[in-house]
């Protein structure tokens, strides 16, 4: 059974606003959860309405009968005929441009800021969206593990990320939480290094930053591992077996009620205690959910309390430019107070092919 | 060598803004080649300065030594302190959430509408786009002939997708340019099907919708074929030839100085003659480039002329519910007033595998 919220939505609006409207796919798909390309969701008092064109509407009549959610032929209305009758209306201003927004206030009602309400609901999940981001980690773990026998000397980044995509759509993907970041040997010390045609030696380190979409709901895994061992990895192994225990410090130790700051210091400490805080350049993780990139912030700067049913990630890493680049990261939870991984099928003990 | 637009976006401003501000991955990508996750680019009488973040700067400063692009850290610095000191400066209200223009309008600085002079540029593609897009379409359709023969039965819509997907990227593709529509059997019937867990029987339509991006231009492309003759697609057949035609006339008879509805009538006026009038239910083409729906609409509403080098697709299609589906899309562009398909692999003979 398809997960609306719009009623939700609308109530926590708390009486501010007649109406909500929405018409990007991220918040049609968390208040209906579905998302035509043309389409926009009107809740007000008496229901949840969700407009379309005809190439949608087969599918919308049959995944909403029996929901709270009524699919409706926008039949040559434009947005001013559907939101006229309101006084105020609450749209998110995070994700309306400015064009439209000039274009809704033509039409004479006062808009109202949705982002707060939207994102304290969103930023907490409910058992549904757990599911959904429960499977798109499985999906990214075998499709990971998969992968690992499939990695031949001489391909490219390409083709291995190619491959391992592959993987996960066969697994049932409904489609990549972002592009796959595949980094050979230095490339890896190039946080967001872009893939290219790079091609696999014996002896090189392989990063892998990917994640995939189950109805809508993203994951988010990065592997660092060696493909054989020429021996020069000294330093490098050093460094995985910090990176590794600051991953799994931060896995025992953060706890809800911490703010995004405390967490993000679990990790940091431990790896500028051991001489690598210069080269943890980034923060240890970010909200997870329908946006790969969302609240909570886990950074040096964030006042942000985490809570159970929060999704983040735990990926701290160390790059050094031109030599090498680790991270490590799972997609995890807050339950019961602490954290729980999405991610439990791979062993993170150094992988050497 | 890597293709940027930021001085001559600027000039086209034409002195009604001390600067350009962008920061949406599309319009970083036009103005420089490159889109960071955490950038901006800023274009004033001085030069092209793209902010980013020390996971990027390495990879910036690689790509854009010699052209006119200053990669920049941002350093601490923020929105406010890079502009500041302009007196006016231009955004794109599309591309700009009202979020953000609320942020830039504290900063005190007036701000611009760069819309209309940003869709005017991109809209017409240089000889470096229009490469950037033959590239894609060429992936797109070896990668189709390289699935034809990979097509089994009892196969499901989202594994046949998965494995066109798969064939694009070890062709080459940087990813996909939208989801991949994969319709089995009446499934066509419903232009925008989301791609399932039906499996493929003898007999079966076939419905491909998909295109991938290469440095960021995308592709697009529809095929409709056969899955095995069960002598029961008699109508089908007839359709067919009837939508291959209108795709045909519009590549003959569409010229450069049409308007966006005069294109489209060549197909629609073709399709109602022969009966086929109501079940043309969507518009004969839309832009694409970095978007894959862009400007020009080639579409009964659009009185937009359509130019030498704009990119669209040629896309007519007839869909009679619970039945069957047709779409046939290429696309094309115009040069030296005519239509020029960037598709031209595939002969478009209704394939009986």
């Amino acid at each position: 059974m398809i997960q609306t919220n719009g009623k939700k939505i609308f109530e926590s609006l708390q009486g501010n606003a007649d109406a909500l409207y929405v018409n990007c796919g991220c918040l049609m798909r968390y208040a209906t959860g579905f998302a035509p390309e043309d389409g926009a969701v009107v809740v007000d008092k008496d229901g949840v309405t969700l407009y379309t064109d005809s190439r949608y509407i087969e599918a919308a009549e049959k995944l909403f009968a029996g929901t709270e959610v009524t699919p409706t032929l926008w039949s040559g209305k434009t947005k001013a005929d559907i939101l006229k009758k309101y006084k105020t209306v609450a749209v998110s201003f995070q994700e309306t441009s400015h064009a439209e927004f000039l274009q809704l206030k033509e039409i004479g009602v006062e808009l109202q800021n949705a982002d707060e309400p939207l994102s304290a609901l969103m930023e907490k999940k409910n058992e549904w969206e757990l599911s959904r981001i429960e499977k798109a980690c499985e999906i990214a773990e075998d499709a990971f593990l998969m992968l690992l026998p499939q990695i031949k000397e001489g391909m490219t980044e390409t083709e291995v990320a190619a491959l391992l995509e592959y993987n996960m759509r066969k697994l049932g993907a409904q489609g990549l939480a972002f592009e796959t970041i595949m980094a050979f040997g230095a490339h890896a010390a190039v946080p967001h290094h872009e893939t290219g045609d790079a091609k696999l030696r014996f002896g090189d380190e392989i990063l892998i930053d990917f994640g995939c979409k189950v109805d809508g709901y993203c994951s988010d895994i990065t592997r660092t591992f060696l493909f054989g061992d020429d021996n020069k990895h000294e330093e490098f192994k050093k460094a995985y077996a910090h990176v590794l225990r600051a991953h799994e410090l931060a896995k025992e130790k953060i706890t809800s009620g911490m703010t995004g700051k405390q967490a993000d210091a679990v990790a940091r400490e431990y790896l500028k205690e051991h001489g690598y805080g210069e080269l943890f350049t980034h923060s240890l993780g970010h909200g997870i959910g329908l946006n790969v990139h969302e609240k909570p912030a886990v950074s040096p700067r964030s006042e942000k309390v985490l809570e159970d049913t929060m999704v983040f990630s735990d990926e701290p890493g160390v790059y050094k430019a031109g030599e090498y680049g680790i991270r490590i990261e799972d997609t995890v939870t807050l339950k019961e107070g602490k954290v729980k991984s999405f991610m439990s099928k791979t062993d993170k003990t150094l992988i050497i092919l």
